[in-house]
């Protein structure tokens, strides 16, 4: 992405930037990662993307509708960047050993990942409107999961994903790799 | 509980109100369950409580503390009642049988607990600190489930609990009974 200077009256060409929406909503994640939800304002936003308040009306139609694309956004990322790992697996025993790496060693890597999860959780548990983002994330992940196991084995995996890595996420002492792989294969070992 | 008039100066006596300080906790939980822990205030709360704003500061020390003791007497409400559900179960089959009807019926029946569990979630997310409390509860819930499976087992079925109520919470169109049955027969169905 091309930089340029912080937006200012003197640059009325940064209006045009074409990159400036995109922009807009991966500062609103990083607001939304830091301060939740509910800290994150207009003018926050607008600072972090380095954009005139005047910027985020014009892009946007209120804040719901850019946490809207902002979850949307941080969704998908995250769907394919697990489709992106498990493309790389041969076989459904590689698929499983891939799924516990997910588990023990990926998915909430950095914390963001997992502060983000939850608040678009909160939220989706909050306003039914939101649950299109999670049930697309889903679908996602089950259609991935699918060029190896059968859809309810998909589905099961999905859901013992989501549980074990929130689990070993919030537990002072999470339980070990060995743990995680028991439950990858008694939910989908006999797939070969 | 009795019931008292509404805290006034010319009623005193309210102060030393020994249920004072659970009713704060509850009408807490209440509030988050409305606004969420960040729209959460002293205010709001002592409103909800009908207890003046000394009387909070009295008996929490400030807003952490009060959010603290609220989601643990939350996390050991519905602990308490998934062991008083399963104590009702006379053999592993019958345990499988309730889960799957805790997962399809009974956990997040009302919405309110599904708001409060994430809320508590995504604070734990961000505040190591509150992990005791999430903590406690897995330890709680699995002890429960290790009356009737070994503990690799019984873990593994907590966290299927966890992601699949999550899942079907979260899904325009949750998956159904069967896939939730085969699920729990595939990590413990060989336990009699």
């Amino acid at each position: 992405m091309a930089e340029s200077a912080p937006d200012s009256p003197a640059r009325p060409r940064r209006r045009h930037d074409p990159e400036r929406r995109d922009r807009i909503i991966d500062a609103c994640l990083d607001v939304i990662a830091e301060r939740g939800v509910s800290g994150t304002t207009h003018r926050l936003v607008a600072a972090a993307a380095d954009v005139s308040l005047g910027s985020m009306t014009y892009h946007f139609d209120g804040m719901a509708d850019l946490l809207r694309e902002a979850f949307e956004r941080f969704a998908r990322a995250f769907a394919a960047a697990f489709e992106a790992r498990m493309e790389r697996c041969d076989s459904p025993a590689e698929a499983r050993s891939a799924l516990v790496d997910h588990i023990v060693h990926g998915v909430f890597g950095t914390g963001r990942e997992l502060i983000l999860t939850q608040e678009l959780y909160t939220l989706a548990a909050r306003e039914p409107a939101l649950r299109s983002i999670t049930t697309r994330w889903m679908r996602s992940s089950r259609r991935t999961l699918e060029r190896f196991f059968d859809p309810t084995t998909s589905a099961i995996l999905d859901a013992l994903v989501e549980g074990m890595t929130l689990h070993r996420a919030l537990d002072t002492e999470p339980y070990d790799e060995g743990t995680v792989a028991a439950a990858i294969d008694r939910v989908a070992g006999d797939a070969r």
